[in-house]
């Protein structure tokens, strides 16, 4: 009997447009499982965080996943924006720890070098890696790209630390 | 029949400490109904995060909360101090969200203007006046204080709009 599969839950969370992303991580290459974009409507502000809330449920049940990834964030335009962000993760976050999902939180730096080998790298050529890790045919939406990506490099970061111990 | 009770519950919330209050609006004064702070512990954040939404949701429950009320922000400290902030209120507010409540938001200002009849009264006025409205012998909490002062606040506005209409 093998490792048991894992199923990494990566979330790049915003008021507004929220991206998922499930990958599977067994003995071979990570997998593709699902991923999307959470739009959270037209309601209020309460409404729309509870779309995050319940649509992040609705993944980690339906994919079973075990353990979740996160973007770390430090800067952010102004307050305002960090507020809202800062509702949204919440909301996130939330829903990954009433399932008892630990949430790991990558920096944006360490995202870029586990997928491309450089913290400077764009955004470009970090989608072009998401897309070739997993062999996906079809572009991808740049929320859930972003959140495969975190995903990816929790499992990278992951193995490295492995591999120290 | 007179009017059915509604218990309006009031959030002060944070990510080391959420202040609540639950008060009864019928046709006489206003009655405390439970008020306290949610110490969110030494967990994960967001293990803490959690504390928060599974606490409010249980004095939503326990007191038959019919409508939520929280103080809004605009400026923080700085955008640290605003992303811990929206992920305690993201948090909060999911909760309320979830049990269908709606959540009304008041500037400090609204607030101070309602309980002490001046937007620059100072924290000892308004606490004073949240235990002299409600009629409590006994020191209250501060996040428990400032939880029913914004939940009394959203009475007397509402008490504001209905005679205006």
């Amino acid at each position: 009997m093998g490792q048991p599969t894992r199923h990494v839950l990566g979330i790049d969370p915003g008021s507004v447009k929220t991206g998922y992303g499930v990958i599977a991580v067994g003995q071979g290459d990570p997998q593709h499982v699902a991923s999307g974009v959470i739009q959270t409507g037209n309601g209020s502000f309460p409404e729309r965080l509870l779309v995050i809330f319940d649509e992040i449920e609705a993944v980690i049940g339906t994919h079973a996943a075990t353990e979740a990834a996160i973007e770390e964030v430090f800067v952010s335009r102004n307050v305002q924006s960090a507020l809202k962000l800062g509702h949204a993760r919440g909301a996130a976050i939330c829903a990954c720890a009433r399932h008892a999902l630990a949430v790991h939180e990558y920096t944006p730096r360490l995202i870029k070098q586990a997928l491309v080998g450089g913290g400077g790298a764009d955004k470009q050529q970090v989608a072009y890696m998401v897309r070739a890790i997993l062999k996906l045919q079809q572009p991808l939406a740049e929320d859930a790209s972003d959140a495969l990506a975190v995903a990816l490099a929790h499992v990278q970061h992951d193995r490295i630390r492995g591999l120290l111990q």
